[in-house]
């Protein structure tokens, strides 16, 4: 068994905001992020499969598809957003680093999973290079 | 003569737009930047100052001194700040990598100058690790 | 369960020396270290806690606690001191990024239990890019 | 218990091919890889030891030690060689980024374990900054 | 007038040796080079160019367009190739760095004068991340 | 004419004091540098030499000879060094990154232009990943 990890990176825009709050109590709790006209990041994301390797190809899974699902599934809809206001899981959902993860983990399981061979084993992703959240399915 | 450079990070959101054009323009001028609801990123900022070494403190300025002077002039206005609707000199001038460190150049070459003892050198912003510039007042 | 990861850097002059040995043997075995002058580095160091994400603020810690908790328990202590001479744990204990790591974990074991919502999960270290230790409390 | 890591690097050319395929099936899975000129890469190799630490000495296994394992192990037979020609493990199995860090465990795993005191945890192979593997003898 | 790099990657083996020299010759002045099996890189490449800031678009050059320069002049050839055997500039020009970037500021210099607007600065190519080259066409 | 890059690695302890001065003008300049225990940093230096390409090498300058004179000129007298008590140039100078980039302009000048081929361009040392300075021996 062998742990396997393609990095990407997204820049997108967000701001942390809970409509049951007031201005103040969101600006107490959030900060800076409470800005409703968002910020931003260089997110980068490493999606780590695990599995055996294929004595024939030497691979776990072949990185150029995992790069293009990866592509399709994560950068098509993050890539040069707003995630408040164009990613459907933050529609209620604050987009803080970790639900971020577990947002990019649920939208890449089953492709991963349909695929065979190698299971998706942690999601990991960094905000800034100071503070990142890691999600492994459980 | 020495040079001394400070680095700082900033997170904030922009897009790229320009008025008198269509939005189709846009679009094939600007790309994914053109997207209105913004998008962002952690960027990286090197302000560099150049002069003699006092020979009493052993410093060409006092970095916690250029700190406070970046933290002021800068972070204070530009970082969690979406720099199209935020920050004055995007207001009509688009907030590209090259307006941004002609920018900054503006906001600290007054502060640094006033101080004495060394001028301002050269500013470098990085938007991601594969695109930065840098502007020298000239 | 998620994990959440801050990281932090001080900058600490340290060496290695068992007083029981003689400056042979203490040369033998640290090599360069072993100099009673000392030396230093720039330490990087990565706090990880684990736990549910509140639905509420979308964190499973609030981050700037989390940092707050590492300046009072560790930068306050450890940044721009000396770690044999000016840091309790380290009297009698030598400052190797082993030590150093487990030190950590007990500054900051308490804190987070204390707070609830979270434990501590991973404490790592890293004496230069090249060397890091982690401890995970076991 | 506490991971203690060292990181080393080497620079190695590799292809990949498998002589059972025609030229067309090799291009068709390996890409541009199949290039049987050879291309290469600055490997960054970790590799993590795992134990208890020696209260008198404060480490967990003397790093030039591990240094010097790794040195005789690993850099003598890969740094500035060709993988596929020159590597008697990849004279007939793909030189992957996985294959390449299972080979590593099996080059460090003896001479670890002939040391006592710690044993051999977790090699990670970085063939890029955006891939590595991870293997961890199971 | 402003500086504006962008960063591009490439994969690449090499070695160095000199046909007019003895085996021994090559070995003594070239070293682990010389192995005429190839070794390889993960180079970096950093291609500026200076200009004025465009009003209308806040742009020196499209970075899109540079981009695309960059893929084909450099990457096409380049990329996952073995500069002695596959790059007609290496055919009888040893690929030190330094020849690298001269190499490739010849390849940039005449598209980018030809758009006109900015022109070729400076070209820095590293070999790895302790050893870099930089060519200002001079 | 080419420049050519060299980066290296050390660490070692300093702190920041004037005995002309008293201990409260010491800590009101220096801060947290003022401790005379010391602390300390992994410091990294680039030596940048400029020149021809040699058109039977490829070399500016052979980078093996380079790297040795680095190691004994400056690694040999820094590494693992308390730059105050050890290192002769700041007996009576303080050791900031600015004197620290002139020290070693002016051990490595000599050897260079001793050599010939090539003449020392520049040094850079970064205290931390986010302070550095340049010196060009002007």
């Amino acid at each position: 068994m062998i742990l396997l990890t393609r990095r990407a990176t997204f820049s997108a825009a967000h701001y942390y905001w809970n409509p049951a709050w007031s201005k103040e109590q969101n600006e107490e709790v959030f900060g800076k992020c409470a800005n409703l006209n968002g910020h931003g990041h260089n997110y980068t994301l490493e999606v780590t499969v695990e599995g055996e390797v294929d004595p024939v190809s030497g691979f776990v899974v072949d990185l150029k598809w995992l790069k293009d699902v990866i592509e399709d599934e994560v950068m098509a809809v993050y890539d040069h957003r707003h995630l408040n206001h164009e990613v459907v899981e933050f529609a209620k959902t604050i987009p803080t680093t970790e639900n971020i993860a577990i947002a990019i983990w649920k939208r890449l399981e089953a492709p991963v999973t349909a695929r065979g061979g190698a299971k998706l084993s942690r999601i990991r992703v960094y905000e800034t290079a100071d503070i990142f959240a890691e999600y492994r399915g459980e």
